[in-house]
């Protein structure tokens, strides 16, 4: 049988609603709505939740209650827990970019995925993460390590997108233009060099090769748009314009 | 002259004290401690930032303050700005790892870098992102693509860390035991079968073999410690002495 095609994220014992409603966010930022709760303190439905959560209420309005792990987990094949400090257990430990690889391959084989955030305040017990099959730790500052309900939700759900999702690293924004091509920087070269001749920037007569040389390098370093060129050439237009018209 | 060896973090015209609290928090658990204000609205210090920040005050503490945004990213070389949506602006964009593993190669360099981000209600104004050399946009779910203040801030510093502190992606902790040798694992294996063999187990007489084999294999598969094999063993002897203790 085919399971969900995302992880559930199970929230065990969240004590504010506040931070059920942020974790919500958290999830449906990056494009995850499987939410299972634990016992919440609070008691389910939750108004503080539903308040903070606004725009992603629908996770909150798919949320499935549970009264225990058991019940919550039980139909998973593979549980993460995650937990800030390290617990004496033996287990196998992910970073949260290896996790969500590895939920990848997991969901990809059919397998069904879960992962275990703790209360606020004091994270999972030992009898919790026990009923796990792995564990997620973030790698943070040794002297604060402490990430909120909602922040370590994030992290994992943003690793999960850039695990199921290819972006480019890196991209040029073109804003509707092309980049200009090596003839239209010479052209624009070539009419700067001529202008400024004429205006006598080339000065002294034994710096003015160094110098057009100079000049050349700069306009090919710069990373220029045909309509950057077109707007160079516009403003050296319109400053010989006027310099012609300043009486002689 | 070397700078800082740490990219500033520069927000932008914040609004609420908490959400600079929260941001100062979210730059601590990953070690990062450089904060600049740009015109925050309710002034500085804030009390509600401090409230909001414990435990990472010391960011707070050592923020500098500025009127405008040339004053904050003045001495700096690089500064990318965070934006949600894209703009109609030629510009490089990042994702978050790129831009961290361009900002580690750009100080070790050298040069010193910022990051911007906008106030939380609309993010960074056009006339600030075009101030900036280069724009980080995290990829979320475009159903829902509102990332709040010390979120960026959180992935962001969390992306840093990934670029300068190598960790495993994945670990096994062995809580003070090691892997079972194979020599244990087949010592563990006889020990079952002869146990089992006595206790009639392997029933029918047809299919003893196939079932030995497949108890063998289930051994070899799991990913026992030596403890674990000294468990199992203990709890075999004891089945064993209980049933013997049986009367006839």
């Amino acid at each position: 049988m085919q399971g969900p095609v995302e992880p559930a994220f199970l929230l065990v014992r969240p004590q504010m609603g506040e931070n059920v409603g942020a974790a919500a966010r958290a999830m449906w930022n990056f494009g995850l709505s499987r939410m299972r709760l634990v016992d919440p303190r609070d008691g389910w439905p939750n108004p503080r939740a539903v308040a903070m959560a606004s725009g992603a209420g629908r996770v909150l309005d798919a949320a499935q209650v549970f009264p225990d792990l058991a019940g919550a987990a039980g139909d998973c094949t593979y549980v993460y827990a995650t937990t800030a400090r390290p617990r004496d257990l033996t287990k196998t430990v992910f970073s949260p970019e290896a996790a969500a690889r590895d939920m990848v391959r997991r969901i990809g084989e059919g397998e069904r995925v879960a992962v275990m955030f703790g209360p606020e305040r004091a994270g999972l017990e030992n009898e919790d993460v026990a009923q796990a099959n792995a564990i997620i730790t973030v790698d943070v500052n040794p002297e604060f390590p402490s990430l909120n309900l909602a922040q370590c939700v994030l992290l994992v759900a943003y690793e999960w997108r850039r695990a199921t999702h290819e972006t480019p690293a890196l991209q040029e924004v073109m804003a509707g233009t092309q980049k200009a091509s090596v003839l239209e920087v010479d052209h624009l070269a070539r009419h700067f060099e001529e202008r400024l001749e004429e205006a006598g920037f080339f000065f002294p007569d034994h710096k003015a090769e160094s110098m057009k040389l100079s000049l050349r390098n700069l306009w090919s370093r710069m990373p220029l748009t045909g309509q950057d060129v077109q707007t160079l050439h516009g403003m050296l237009r319109q400053m010989v314009r006027w310099a012609r018209k300043r009486p002689e």
